[in-house]
């Protein structure tokens, strides 16, 4: 199958139709068509269609889409057909909240590791996870990891972030709310959790 | 000034051009370019000059954009220039960080509730909030509140919305990684914080 470049507007919607089948599938669906995904998604079926014609076209007229074989393709195209080992750093509130999330499976993520400052949080266990001491985050580079997740005090997050890049971190999720500056070939995704609470007055109808 | 329909995608920019002006203003700055911004946000310059074009543009060749006019334009836009008292409930890790996060008043945010289900944490105070009992939701109503966010596990989402509705609440952030199913006239934003994550391995290098 021939893939060609993937606009950034599509691969921001993939993770989000990779969920929306994860749902369809635990109901036992076996196929999707665009529009129950349009309903599931709120976006337009045409839009899908087109998101999904950038991979290759798997839908079959009256049958929908094959909703194994479409996820199997869009974790293909996101990279995470592969579990990926995931360091976390921070595990204050949201930390914690991070570490307990089911989600993250299902886009195959491993959350292995977890720092913290805190010598009273060092050695005791979070959902499983031994928390480590944030100052020997150098150590990580041998334990071969490639996305981090920072969790810590804003304050905190630019050094975080420039410690896990010496440790060879390729890919960051930011849940601190300030820039944090990377090397180009470094990727971040700061992740407001206020952000999305903003867009919600524009919708709802005066009170 | 007149104010065109804003399409979808250009509401769920403006919050994030909005923290941006924030920083710029925390630097002490007083106007932006377009450019600047640009670098800020990470989306092009014209398309956030498009964006600006919805509701007028108060550029100046040279000069950019005034920072505070501005904000000011697009709070107005999304309707977060007043203050929106919001009830969160489920006070978990993920509820607890959301009490503490310092974000939600740049958007006009004022939590001022908090429900549990949990004996152990009602009549708690959690960053000077006292959790209420979670079946008390109803006698909500007086209390006009628009807004609410909703932190439980996953298999009392749909239960608490329900009663979030009930209690005449018009838009929730829902950050249970659940459809949650209400009536047309309320809004629902999903936040998946595991989804954000997805999109990193795409950019990332293979290593």
């Amino acid at each position: 199958m021939r893939y060609y470049k993937v606009p950034d507007e599509t691969v921001s919607r993939l993770p989000i139709y990779l969920r929306n089948l994860a749902s369809a599938s635990e109901q036992g669906q076996e196929n999707i068509s665009s529009k129950e995904l349009a309903e599931l998604s709120g976006f337009n079926s045409w839009l899908i269609r087109k998101d999904f014609s950038y991979f290759g076209d798997f839908g079959t007229r009256g049958v929908g889409y094959n909703i194994k074989k479409l996820a199997k393709e869009i974790k293909k195209i996101l990279k995470i057909d592969v579990v990926h080992k995931t360091v976390l750093v921070g595990v204050g509130n949201l930390g914690s909240a991070v570490l307990a999330y089911p989600g993250f499976t299902i886009y195959g993520f491993d959350i292995v590791a977890a720092f913290d400052a805190d010598p009273k949080k060092i050695g005791k266990k979070v959902s499983g996870i031994t928390i480590e001491d944030v100052s020997k985050l150098g150590a990580l580079k041998r334990r071969k990891m490639n996305l981090g997740i920072i969790a810590v005090p804003s304050g905190a997050a630019q050094k975080t972030a420039d410690s896990l890049v010496k440790a060879g971190i390729k890919g960051i999720l930011n849940f601190s709310p300030v820039h944090i500056a990377v090397p180009k070939k470094v990727k971040v995704i700061t992740i407001d959790i206020a952000m999305d609470l903003a867009r919600l007055p524009y919708y709802i109808a005066a009170s």
